[in-house]
């Protein structure tokens, strides 16, 4: 399906800048940022109006276009961007290609030292959009594994999910979890989806019932704390999230909450499933343990929907991620193929398909 | 400890008014509510400016006092403030005694049926006031019970609590869960207390915070997705929350989220605890499958705060109440003394005393 809203564009050719749509201001406006600098890359990322893993990566691969069309040196611009957010893997990953992109051009087969600032530019523009495409083929993939996978629900059976993976975390795909839901919806499965609203942020509030909205299928907001009362009430027959980085044995970082789903999930012999792309695994971290855990701020919490909500000077523990252990997670759905069970020699496997 | 603001409080004497601390502007500003009809009482308890199972029975049987003075028959006033909300049982229980009061009254050894009203307003007044004091010695003993029970704790043991159960829970005590944590700071333990926000309506990060800081402990808030991490992590010891109604085998209804917590703090092995009065039990309820379980507005998930947070017709579910069944409680702490393991024999027993 097309989407409704590009989640970002590139604007122009050779002299072109990134358009995103700022996630921010979502669902109560449309509204799109034009990045003619890479600190408006940085800032979108940082401050969230793109959001998600594999759309931070995409994002981050045309934000380097930007940087180098504005006249600074690739190495540097990869560099600034890779401090707008610590926890998705696919920015580092992005930024690499980038990186490896620009020294083929340098070195490539026509080995000219003095390749003019534009041939530099369409290469990296290409390899931007080639990161763009693959991201979305990825999507594609990811979404009919897991609805192979879970062909066996029931139709009308309740799906939960957390935080938004739809379109709004790919460049011009699907997502991830809820491209697994929208297969499945494709398929004449009816699911009935309850979404997580996702504090602080409320990604599943404002993001993931807009994309449900748009799609036709029939959602239902709760409360994060709400969704342990739906197990237990027999109103759940999958929870399926997104990642932000996997470690080699299987263990997902995502966003905050997650964690809790699984465990609730465990507790109530209901299937738990993380959908992501082979660029969300980080083989270099054996376990989850390693995977750095961005804290965000405290006004985030405190100061909630722009009315302060909680005493001046409250002190606040803000985490944007935690770390599910592989053995709570029922299969890893990437674009590769389903992991499962969850295993670091099965994540190698798999990954190496 | 005296409150620093009185939650509630009778202004005036046989001709006087309810007097309320208005909780839903906390903590960003300290605004009372003068009461002189029974629909403001009513409204109250409805939008929640006085909430907390205990205190909404204080406050209900000052609302009497309120429609009498205002000319209305007790019985009919008693009708219309139970309808205010379901969940608590504090409520009918409060407006129980107050109806056998007006009966004595009525009936009494002056056996005068042309009792005036001054002189039926003077006995409903006594004994609301007997309600108010008994409730604020409830709360002295129930904390005492608990603090015992926790005794064993390290000192800065992190100490988990959902939801407000503080002095604002009570006509002029010290609430319940949070009145043992108070307790335990009284005692030299330095708690931890991490404060669950409770979405929707964020009476941890209004009111719990706030209640904390007033009092010098050490208090950290969180999105009431983040306690399965901190679970993790190891940082909490305890876990211990309030009541609004407890059947006869334990099970246990309070605000939305405290299953969760619940499960999550039996997955990782940390005592549970619930504080609550006698007056917070129903016996006439086998288990907890029987608690009505009150639904509020979409909007307190999709419009918080006066900002809307989900599409236009988002579908909210929102229940303001969940049961945690007793086997998930370690214990719950009355007034009339610890019940552990939570069984229908022992609530009968120790609710004997």
């Amino acid at each position: 399906m097309t989407q409704l809203h590009k989640t970002l564009d590139w604007i122009g050719d050779l002299t072109g800048h990134l358009r995103l749509l700022d996630q921010t201001r979502l669902p109560n406006e449309v509204v799109h940022l034009d990045c003619h600098k890479a600190d408006d890359v940085w800032h979108a990322i940082h401050r969230l109006s793109v959001r998600g893993a594999p759309a931070i990566g995409v994002a981050a691969a045309y934000g380097v276009c930007v940087g180098v069309i504005e006249g600074r040196p690739v190495d540097s611009v990869c560099d600034y961007l890779a401090t707008s957010r610590p926890t998705a893997v696919n920015l580092f990953w992005a930024l690499n290609r980038m990186r490896t992109a620009a020294s083929r051009a340098v070195l490539g087969p026509e080995d000219n030292p003095n390749l003019s600032g534009r041939s530099l530019i369409a290469h990296l523009l290409t390899e931007a959009r080639a990161i763009d495409d693959e991201d979305r083929e990825m999507c594609e993939r990811m979404a009919n594994h897991g609805a192979d996978l879970l062909e066996n629900l029931q139709t009308g059976a309740g799906i939960l999910t957390h935080c938004n993976t739809g379109a709004l975390v790919s460049g011009s795909g699907d997502g991830t979890a809820a491209a697994v839901i929208f297969a499945l919806a494709g398929r004449g499965k009816k699911p009935r989806v309850y979404a997580d609203e996702t504090r602080p942020l409320l990604q599943g509030a404002r993001l993931t019932m807009w994309e449900m909205q748009q799609r036709g299928i029939d959602a239902t907001l709760i409360c994060d704390s709400v969704a342990a009362t739906l197990m237990r009430e027999g109103k759940i027959q999958a929870a399926i999230v997104g990642a932000d980085r996997i470690a080699a044995n299987g263990d997902t970082a995502n966003k905050i909450g997650t964690y809790s789903v699984a465990v609730l999930a465990r507790a109530h012999s209901i299937p738990f499933y993380v959908a992501a792309p082979a660029t969300t695994f980080d083989l270099s971290l054996a376990t989850g343990s390693e995977i750095p855990i961005e804290e965000r701020a405290a006004e985030e919490v405190a100061c909630s929907f722009g009315k302060r909500t909680a005493p001046d000077n409250a002190k606040v523990y803000n985490p944007a991620f935690d770390v599910t252990p592989a053995d709570l997670i029922t299969a890893i759905i990437t674009d590769r193929g389903v992991i499962q069970p969850v295993s670091e020699q099965k994540v190698h496997s798999v990954l190496s398909f």
